[in-house]
């Protein structure tokens, strides 16, 4: 099956019968129909329909290489700047229909995958790598339209710096054995956003490994004997889209993923045991510049979002005339117009990479990397602070269906909403930037690439200073 | 009746019966038993408890000076040094149990109507002004312990600079009337927080008025006919202590106030109709410096609470070596010392006022008010920092009650903390920070004192720079 | 004579002997040896050169539409792309040469007649405008390769927000004759930047008037009879490229202008007593997109040079390990790579105006100059806390120069430079952040484009927020 | 000789003939009347001389326990409430006289010698230490009025972390020798500020020691043979108060201080070679909160010095109406109300410690310490950005006893001040924030404590956050 279409995407999840815990009980029913999924399952087949109207259907998807058939761009690898713009066009137009708020929707894994496959060169002949069948993964998951999960952080148990796990136990996910059938794996990851709403689980390692226990890169499905994915307390509070516009769609779970000696089947093992490739094949391979692309194109999409909506409030509370009003507002717009500058720069200077790629600059991005999770909170207090305690008296649906009605009509109309039309739009904001659904989002956006102080240590070391310290030495020698 | 305990104050306040609408219906039974109020009036009915606990008696009332029964120390009007730091002792010791989480409880607004009551003299032989009715009013809130709301918010219609309502039907409240029996109170006003679980509704004007309709000063209890407190969504989301360690105790409501056709008896009118009064009375009242010295209170508490968190944190996952740890924690610590200091000069400065009370001195208790705004906000940021992808895979109690146990014990065991205990901990953060009652403690927090740019203009004008100004002109001179 | 040469520049400014004061006294010798002069001439003087050289002659000239002469690439009216990027490797080429510390360079003037004089059918049939005058002095300008001041701010006497001059005589100029040669203008001016250094002086009125005597726009010989200079002390502290690696070189002086009854004759008068034209010409004409074209690309290479300072003190000192110091690095490499991103989507969204130049897209180019005044500052105080004591305890040549320089050599080295490298590279950053110099260029580049609250408002107002506000609604609709 | 006077000050200081390097050369006259240092020396003895005035006599002096003479109040142990308060009001004072310009005014290292030898019992009986002798020395100094330099910083030769330095010479000053006379030193140390101005410079060892020979403390007089001070260049630019208020006044010096085999006689000697004592003493003596006393008292001076001239600019260009100015003035007087409070708090907490002095309490001043180089610089920023072009734009005292006075009095009055007033005003705000004199104030600022990671770290680990941690562990406990 080529690009698949929402209830295509709803009917093989149904199927899986995960095993998905939520508040102290395995979801038995199909899971598209629990309070804990249903929106964001419902978000994401929408998503998945775009890719077969009409009008959206050359864009989307793209003729496959083997079959000819329509699959979707987001598995595209981009050869040319074309491509790159395609691909950068896709994202946008699946993040319009979200308002950004799905970090997971299924460009994310995909584009992971794409390059993961693309890099493939990089595992050749190395010790335990199995790079063709990677490459076989990734074309089946293209041709059938595959949605992931993924992990890749180990349980918090001791952040300090040189913390080696001596537990008799694994705690972090970890190899036990290998067998005829394949590797086994036992212990546990965290964060694994969409866990249970997906096909399948990509799993690999992100550097800092000493043991090759640890290292490890492979995919299996959901429903893997011996998997469980343990849910958070859900962020949904309502089916009420009036009361709860953002969270009653696009809530998308984070588990807790155990592995209970789940056996990985040998076709599944693209690398193992390898500490030197669990350690940089991510940062080698095309992982980061593509990764970055998909979620920079997202995340800009989500900074228009929350300037439309700080600018609803402003004019209808009429409040523009205010001079801290408008700088905090150039704030945002500062703010968004960098993003948009570095995303461009980092496009316009792509070059064809060693496999082969056409890869955007990557330093630009991972700028608009190490920038966002400080402009994206800046940007939800502003629209707190433009809100003020109108973000707090807010009403719900019930009230106006209702005989308040009336009331809530004379004393919550603003200069230029009725009281429904300005409700609904500060429930809005407050959804964006108040309801645990905001705050999750908020705290996602940043330590979406990891802690700060580690990206900043990245970005300064990566970042080729030396035409700065000769342009500073040739000035000082002509003195 | 003296001052009350717990059980008091809860048959009192549901015997009531006031119309208090929650999600679209009207609150039928005992109020103290509705989930969007019992967890807050259970727990302002254990701060009543102590004042009549053996160990607490002393600090938390003081014989009436007219039965001399003991009566709560939070309507006592401060002559000497000695009342000042017992009044301060009673706020620390309340804010204590409730973690500086309960922005309302008794204590806030006892210190207003004893303020505004000390205060009466500035009212004597005013136009429409009755200050024996204010002082007779006080004196039986001081010996029936009752307890109020308030609500000095217009609703936000417009929130530009020279906006002034021409709307047909009042918005904002008004006196549409005035008989024999009192004045007519028609309109709507805005976050009575606790609205619905106190006696009282005290209501006064607080500036800005340009209408005399616009200004008055009156209380009434909550139950007046033609009086409807419509409920925000509640932000307590379960009962689970666990789950909930702040919201499913702390939950104070706030609500919207529509007064139809309302009328305030004579002897509950201690001004109406009186412009100047109705702008200045606040401002020239003692209500600034006692009201920001219960408040300055309580939040040095919940600053204190939230070090107590973001170390426990720290400890917990053991991240206390990382620079960037040592450099946030310092910032909360200078938050909280520099909080201290500001309360410390403002009682060893405070001097006998024209009222005969012993009054703080208000610059540093302002600049603490016009601090405290970014410093908490800045906290609660840090702990979010500190706690990183920790704060959101957090599982619920029912998880540890279910066959899960195992896995979580294993696999969310911390540093120096096992599963249990520190899922707990980081639940706390969460409630603290990221659930929608912790966002709206934040907000809270944020306009407690109105809007910044007002506070710092206030701060700024009301501020003696003549000495600087001097010296520095003085220093030029001799030069 | 076309495209000039350093010296060609040095003799013209030196025979105009216009009237310059420095220090209370009338400079009577050749300008250009002036200490508070000669360093900025001598480099200016070098700027112009590099036109003349081989290698970059193709860059930095273009043959004269009129004559076919070589003319500088500043004067140039971009009509394609390929025009648009040649005149940002022109601006840079310049800037490098001077490491952005040369405000007023001549591109900048150079680029803002260009734009003008572009723009002068916006002047077409308005009253009191003389396009054609316009264009015909733009030609001689372009090519005789004039050198231009200019001056746009009124005196500072009252900067509340409806002050209107009322004085009798006179404070900002304005036009108080009007005869059959030329109007005359009396009053001052400030802020001329190379006032005195310069052929010609440029003056328009930027908007905010209310009068037609202050609306007029002109240029004159620097030695127009009647114009004085008044000079502010000069920041260059001594000749030693040593010690004042900077500040020998690149002090532009600052001056009030007086015009004391200065005649301006009609073929130099391109508009006066025209409101309208004097509120709106500057914003309707192509000042704006390549003005800050201009200022951009070179604020571009100052950051360049100040992240190359910083990056060699972290190496000097070796300090690139500690967390802080990567942090800070990392907030220097997101601002630098946020202006370029800005400067580089300006560039692609580039589309024919009004006019027929190839205007380069404004919002990210005033994104920028918001964004600036913040960046640069803050780089600058990095390097302050990179330096730390280092920046303190710096001895100068002279002391290299003497019997010390054993001393010296010993105590003062740094892990990886000699103590007389490691001090040349500390007084540059010294000079760079602290100086004299260096503090006018922080202010400079904080005010550049005016006062920041007046620049938020505009970049507000300004910006297409439609889109965004419709993503919203529509998004809201489909709720 | 008891509390001197400023002639007995600058004759003594005359006599020493310290071997002082400025700018390449031995000062050879007398020092008091050499360009770098006559302005700080004049003022400097302006303080002595308040010592003697019959109004301040009583405040500024006190009689000595040996004599009965009246010395200098900067000595006093202090045993009282009392004593404390007189301390801080003798700090005031003399501050009061120099802005809190002068760092190292006399009260500075008079109170650390002060404080050691209250401290002296911390040495009995330790290896190589000579608590006897350092009481011994601190009566002589307080009886004489000795003044002192100090320093203990060590060249800057590599930051990382972990450097220990293995050059053959020695670069950091050492004991290299010890004979029946003393101990011999050499190296070097750096930024003695005042050195060459004082009768003695006290060197102790500042912590993070490894090696016995860097443990020293003792005090030589500064004419001690092989002994070398190398300034760095003087900022003050000029004599005129009028161009140059503060730096033409308050310029201290900053040295670099060589030892050339310098002899320590043994009775000067107070502890060698003890590396316990080298790296614990600072901490473990009343070093730290006394010489915090000292600081804070004279950075709220400062501070108030700063908000002075900040007004005076609003005022005489009448900007007080808009927003960001009074938010920017919140800002200044939020800094200073929270320095006053912690000092506040600091003195009412006051303890008789261990020593027998009454001890302020530790962590508010340590709070203070770790605010003050934020608040400082931000304060300082504040400035520049309300005087904004005005800080450019400004004449000198020849210009204005010119024939431009004319000129100069109609285009640079401002709003209520004529223009020598404003000029003579914004000059002064130039010379606190622009000049070298001004920077490197920000700069001292900013590091006088040390580097703020390290001061972070020593608040946070100091700080006693068992209250809090008690707190949240009980509150959950009653959970």
């Amino acid at each position: 099956m080529p690009a698949i279409s929402g209830d295509d995407y709803l009917r093989r999840i149904d199927q899986l019968k995960t095993e998905v815990w939520y508040n102290g009980q395995k979801i038995s029913g199909p899971i598209s129909q629990h309070p804990a999924f249903r929106g964001a399952m419902k978000s994401q087949a929408e998503l998945y329909d775009i890719q077969l109207k009409d009008n959206y259907k050359e864009l989307m998807t793209y003729p496959s290489p083997t079959t000819g058939d329509r699959i979707g761009t987001s598995y595209l690898q981009p050869i040319t700047k074309y491509d790159l713009f395609k691909r950068g066009k896709m994202i946008r137009t699946w993040a319009k229909k979200h308002g950004g708020m799905m970090g997971r929707s299924p460009d994310y894994m995909n584009t992971i995958v794409m390059a993961f496959a693309a890099s493939a060169s990089f595992l050749k002949g190395k010790t335990n790598c199995f790079p063709e069948r990677l490459v076989k993964f990734y074309e089946e998951a293209r041709e059938k339209d595959l949605s992931f999960t993924h992990t890749f952080i180990n349980p918090q148990v001791n952040r300090s710096e040189y913390y080696v796990e001596d537990s008799k136990d694994p705690i972090a996910a970890r190899i036990v054995d290998e067998t005829d059938e394949g590797v086994i794996i036992k212990g546990a990851r965290l964060l694994a956003t969409q866990g249970g709403m997906t096909d399948e689980i990509l799993v690999f390692s992100a550097g800092g490994i000493f043991e090759d226990d640890n290292a490890y890169f492979f995919s299996i499905p959901s429903n893997a004997r011996g998997l469980k994915f343990i849910c958070r307390e859900s962020f949904q509070k309502g089916d009420s889209t009036f009361n709860y516009p953002l969270s009653s769609r696009f809530e998308e779970m984070d588990s807790i993923v155990v592995f209970d000696h789940v056996l990985i089947p040998w076709e599944r093992v693209f690398s193992y045991k390898n500490i030197e490739v669990g350690n940089h094949f991510q940062r080698s391979s095309a992982f980061l510049p593509f990764n970055l692309h998909q979620v920079i194109h997202r995340q800009i999409v989500k900074l228009e979002f929350a300037l439309g909506v700080a600018e609803e409030i402003i004019q209808s509370i009429k409040i523009a005339g205010y001079e801290n009003v408008q700088s905090k507002m150039a704030d945002v717009i500062v703010g968004l117009e960098s993003m948009k500058g570095l995303l461009t720069k980092a496009e316009a200077n792509a070059k064809t990479d060693e496999f082969g790629l056409m890869r955007p600059e990557v330093a630009p991005l991972q700028a608009a990397s190490s920038a966002f999770p400080t402009i994206y909170p800046r940007v939800i207090e502003i629209i707190q602070l433009l809100g003020a305690s109108g973000l707090i008296s807010i009403p719900t649906e019930a009230d106006f269906n209702s005989e308040l009605r009336c009331d809530l009509n004379q004393y919550l109309q603003s200069a230029t909403l009725d009281a429904e039309a300005r409700v609904k739009l500060f429930r809005l904001a407050w959804d964006l930037t108040m309801s645990p659904f905001g705050t999750r989002q908020t705290q996602y956006e940043r330590f979406f690439f990891g802690n700060p102080y580690k990206l900043a240590s990245e970005l300064y070391f990566g970042y080729d200073k030396q035409g700065a310290r000769e342009f500073v030495q040739l000035f000082m020698d002509e003195i």
